[in-house]
């Protein structure tokens, strides 16, 4: 057994079994140790940014790190924008990134670069393997990392000797025992059982691991036993949303809306999250978005138990027994006529299928209507948490791995899918069930009205060429064409019905271009 | 007057007058500046790795720098791949990267990053430009840096605050100074020519500056008085060749072959360059590749003069009115027949205009045989010095806007045109000069090689299936209409031949897909 193998071997027994992989000259050890051990998944992606962000997926599906394998330096800075958005949604993930032999470094031959440099402002946690003996419990230290909760992004740099030498002696480790949720402070569940028994207007924010499963239940039943209003942030890593589900109301990206939503709480109780703050700075604006005299309560922090703090809750506030509320389905008739953000959304509320996911990175398409979803069937909606883009195409490829049995709908502004196109590759080699909508608008659109936004002005004619992609516009027929996904163009709400439908008749993926 | 239109202004002033863009909201008041300033040409890519490849094709071929825009750390970490590369070619570069502005950045909105952090590894030079009062004079010192010889990668972050604020006092500056190149010492050229002078086989390695121009023309005057064999290192910034210039020798890449190329030199000279240095290590082969005993003579430092240590040279050894030994033009008949190696360089040669633009990252279509094109009309030659896969799309989009009277022909590997294929609209969108050559083997056959290099045996079914990417096989005509770039296919050697030569008849892009 080499190092590279012992690797491999390692993350398999540590539960980790899939690897999203662009591999080069130095990782040829690394993939023949994937190549020969039938435990691991090997997905190849053509580019990193696709891994990383495929990565990111898997975890938001799973709650379990996927490994990446990245060729030095360059491959990793590659893949940094979607673990950038990783880290942010508190996805775990491994990444192994290849690297010279050690006797060869001192020539700093064309590929070096510093590796340890470019993982740390993104990485909670990096090492160099620095022998084929010890990769083992490196390997199954980044595996734990990787799984505590929140989810961190551990980072190994495999040297290519480390990858080829013999392993003297093979070590049988225990499984990784990752830190588990901690247990949230008696003294803060017991102020906040005092705010919400006060009924003075309460906005309860949940987020990652609050959002969904028996937290999110408990999260509805004191909402129901107090009157407390539940929401999220604009963005959130997983939702499970829908008919049935308890719901969430979402506060607004655009900063005046958001402050209108916000404006007639007097307490606001995070879960797993912090304050509502802009998504950026604009002249004029301010950055926090409460209103002044709102008090905020952080009862879980990010690295605590959600749903331990709604038992702790429940039990101080007496109200156990109380039946959470729970959305009712809303039947939404197939829509007719023109395309715009109200007639795609009543497409989706009556097309989406029980148990499907909903990547969203529609930005202006997508972004003020997706409410109109809620009374759909049950799915889980998953957004960008790190506001780098190009993170949708990766993870619902991602998501669509790790669930192969619920299609995913990926909705993905135009400007947005061309970061990471190169996701429609792998989706067609693996036969993934993702329905990709790119809703064409041939612009930035979101840039529109951020330009006003930030008062810079009207755009005059060059400055607006830097907005528009329209010259040429991307013919999003022959794009899928060419990486062997089927595809079709819709013109009319009906037709977008139609063709989410029939996306989900057939496996494999498919892209719809929504012409808008 | 803001702090954005500042920075533009001086960027201009100090003969920075192009600027690859990929923005975001922070950017908007930029965005503005560049629509204002009819003196700053702004390129729009739809990703952050074509703009900071085309700003290293720019200074490729003006040797000067462009600019980027860049949006935050994410967009950064998605150019730093090029950047790496950029930097390896010497290129300078000034990077402008918005952020958050200061006020904001302390709620840690979703799109912080470290971004000094994500900077530091591949740039030379890192400011965060902290007023609008005093970003003129970071402006010109990022300019002055990325002028330096070599060139440099300046990294300028501009928040957002700076961006917008008035500035109080507009500042007059004077042109940016560059650090001129240095003069090579006295004692080194009179060592050098006692040991050209002993007629001991002698070879002289050139690179960046040295292999073009005055300089490249002087080497042929030292060869031909000397009988010193003048060469480079397999992969060079730009060399100029062809019939008429000093041919150089290229050091093979593989080991064994490079190894036996050097073997019967007893002195290696170098000239902006180091001893050659295997790409990547492997077992059992040497990271050097110099025979033993061979003595190595560093004559020209990176930072200093190889025309004037050329002069110099001449000097000592007397020999200043030596003629050049220069390249004979070859006339290549056109190959028929089955497309190889061979019969693709004969056609290169064959269709090659005068003084076009080479840009290479065939891999393993090109590697052995553009020794072929040695006497093809006077070209310029590029190559990847970083090593970082996906340079050459972007790196021929900034060579043919810096050269828009000269036809680029990038040549590149399927797998290798996939990371940056966004480039394709670029060209589209401003009509440049490009001849996209897709050498279409659907592998990442260099790995099938580099397997077995590595010692990793013969690659099973898994693992072969992680270097073929025939599954699906990328359908190249569909890519290029999808991006507005007219292509066509080929299978013979005759009607590449023909394409090559139809791609000059009209002006803008256009693709050939060479199917192997």
């Amino acid at each position: 057994m080499n190092g590279a193998e012992s690797l491999v071997a390692t993350l398999v027994d540590q539960g980790v079994d899939i690897c999203f992989a662009n591999p080069g000259t130095s990782e040829m050890h690394f993939l023949a140790a994937l190549g020969n051990n039938p435990k691991m998944r090997s997905v190849l992606c053509l580019f990193e940014g696709v891994a990383t962000g495929a990565a990111d997926g898997w975890y938001r599906m799973k709650d379990k790190p996927a490994s990446t394998l990245l060729h030095l330096g360059p491959g990793l800075a590659n893949g940094l924008a979607n673990i950038h958005n990783a880290k942010r949604a508190s996805s775990g993930m491994v990444n192994v990134v290849g690297e010279h032999s050690v006797s060869h470094l001192k020539y700093d031959p064309p590929l070096t670069s510093d590796i340890e440099g470019l993982s740390r402002p993104l990485s909670h946690w990096v090492r160099r393997a620095e022998s084929s003996n010890t990769i083992a419990w490196d390997t199954a230290q980044a595996v734990a990392k990787a799984g505590e909760h929140p989810g961190q992004i551990a980072t190994l740099i495999l040297p290519g000797d480390t990858s080829w030498q013999q392993v003297a002696n093979v070590p049988v480790l225990p499984p990784a025992v990752a830190a588990g949720r901690k247990v949230p402070s008696t003294e803060r569940v017991e102020h906040v059982a005092r705010v919400l028994r006060s009924g003075e207007p309460t906005l309860i924010i949940l987020a990652n691991k609050a959002t969904r499963g028996a937290a999110l239940e408990k999260a509805g039943r004191v909402a129901a036993a107090t009157g407390a209003q539940l929401g999220s942030q604009f963005f959130t890593a997983r939702i499970e949303r829908g008919a049935g589900r308890v719901p969430i109301a979402r506060i607004p990206y655009a900063v005046a809306q958001a402050a209108a939503f916000l404006k007639d709480f007097k307490h606001i109780v995070t879960f797993e999250t912090r304050e509502p703050v802009a998504f950026f700075a604009y002249p004029d604006k301010p950055s926090l978005l409460k209103a002044e005299g709102t008090q905020v309560h952080a009862l879980v922090e990010a690295d605590e138990d959600s749903e331990l703090a709604f038992d702790m809750l429940l039990q101080a506030l007496g109200t156990a027994g109380t039946a959470p509320l729970v959305q009712q389905r809303i039947e939404t008739p197939v829509p007719t006529g023109a395309l715009n953000p109200t007639s795609i959304a009543h497409a989706l509320a009556a097309a989406l299928p029980e148990h499907c996911i909903v990547v969203d990175e529609s930005l202006t398409t997508g972004r003020e209507s997706m409410s109109l979803t809620m009374g759909a069937l049950p799915h889980d909606l998953i957004n960008n948490m790190g506001g780098s883009i190009g993170y949708a195409t990766p993870v619902a490829t991602g998501a669509a791995l790790a669930c192969p049995d619920r299609r995913v709908f990926c909705m993905v502004g135009d400007g947005s899918a061309m970061y990471t196109i190169q996701s429609l590759w792998t989706q067609a080699r693996e036969g993934l069930n993702v329905t990709t909508i790119i809703f064409a608008n041939n612009s930035y659109a979101i840039l529109k009205a951020e330009y006003a936004n930030m008062g810079a002005g009207t755009p005059n004619e060059r400055a607006l060429s830097m907005i528009d992609i329209d010259k040429p516009s991307i013919d999003w027929l022959a794009m899928a064409t060419s990486m062997g996904v089927p595809a079709v163009a819709v013109e009319t709400a009906e037709s977008f019905h139609k063709a989410l439908i029939d996306s989900t008749r057939e496996p494999g993926p498919c892209l719809i271009e929504v012409r808008l």
